[in-house]
């Protein structure tokens, strides 16, 4: 029974992974469609989408039927649980995605405003920000999730930047203010993606540090 | 034992209400800041975070507690975890009331733009979605869930509307693009309290009408 169990703790972990891994390729693909214009980016987006529903579905059943079967101790139950947590944040990465490539497709129809380099910027830091934090959760590691805080902050200063500086531009030229809002939202779409990063690291935290279940309540 | 299962899980129920009541306040609380220039508004709703952050680890270790203590069986543990996700929405609900007053507090400190009225139509609509979604999750009424999936649209629509509109004002006054892209991003907040309240209603969805977990995987 404790074989059976820890197999399928580790097929629960893997299919974490690989969430992980397709939200972070759609961010990346996101913001590429949205610096090089490209409408066949913004399709891959869309239907990446249906592959996370659907492992979201399977990640939750998975930590139910992990439960249900083994009922497992508390460390491990706390696990889990914070396992279908952390399913829902990585779910909400792809919506961001999507968010992103829906404000890429309106720009793709207006000409191009100046390149604003800090938003791949950003992609590559919040993307960087979700596979550590999910590394540090699979792997029960609060000082890597610590570090993952820390890095929140940087990205929230990436945004603000980009704001001032598009706030600016649309000023100036009030023709540009429906692109520039565009690209405003798209960093806030981005800074959300570090949000859910956050999320997970700070889950993390509460899994290995928490206080033991059984010790009150009840 | 089932008597004590009956009262924790009754118990529950109760934090979540009283967790939404305090995050539906505080949505209110944070538009009216902003609509009436009220800066100690802007204090309450800075001062609840902290018993919504509060209840929000009490609510997990009851999940936490109930399952471990109770090992309760398929519907009741899915309902069990469905609270933990739906404690995870209902904090986030706060955070976003807190952006809110964020923008409300540098607003204040600029000369007032023309009164936007969709803006307490959108927090009037976005509280009633979350009511009724948490409601619908802890009587496990998925029929009413639905409804408020409908209703997000019409959220989603108001958003639109108010974007467009103060698009235009911008476009005609670049003075007003600063406080305009403020309300822009209040009207996005406002929009995903009708997004956590979704995800509430689709949680209620799968916790009653999920497949039973003993019957598949393992």
């Amino acid at each position: 029974m404790q074989r059976h169990f820890d197999e399928e703790l580790q097929a629960l972990k893997l299919q974490l992974m690989k969430m992980s891994a397709l939200a972070e390729a759609m961010i990346s693909e996101a913001v590429k469609a949205l610096m090089d214009r490209d409408p066949s980016r913004v399709q891959t987006v869309y239907e990446r989408e249906k592959e996370v529903n659907h492992l979201q579905v399977v990640i939750d059943e998975m930590c139910l039927t992990l439960i249900a079967l083994h009922q497992p101790a508390a460390g491990d139950l706390r696990f889990i649980l914070g396992a279908a947590k952390t399913n829902s944040d990585l779910e909400r990465l792809a919506d961001l995605a999507v968010n992103i490539v829906d404000e890429a497709k309106e720009l793709m129809e207006q000409p191009p405003l100046k390149p604003f380099g800090i938003l791949p910027r950003m992609a590559i830091l919040a993307r960087t920000m979700v596979r550590d934090s999910l590394h540090a959760f699979v792997n029960r590691e609060p000082g890597k999730a610590r570090e993952v805080l820390l890095r929140d902050d940087e990205l929230d200063q990436l945004k603000r930047d980009v704001t001032a500086e598009l706030t600016d531009y649309m000023s100036r030229d009030p023709s540009a203010v429906s692109r520039g809002l565009a690209l405003v939202l798209v960093a806030r779409n981005l800074e959300r993606v570090g949000d859910h990063a956050t999320n997970i690291a700070e889950n993390t935290i509460f899994v290995v540090e928490g206080r033991d279940v059984r010790h009150h309540g009840g």
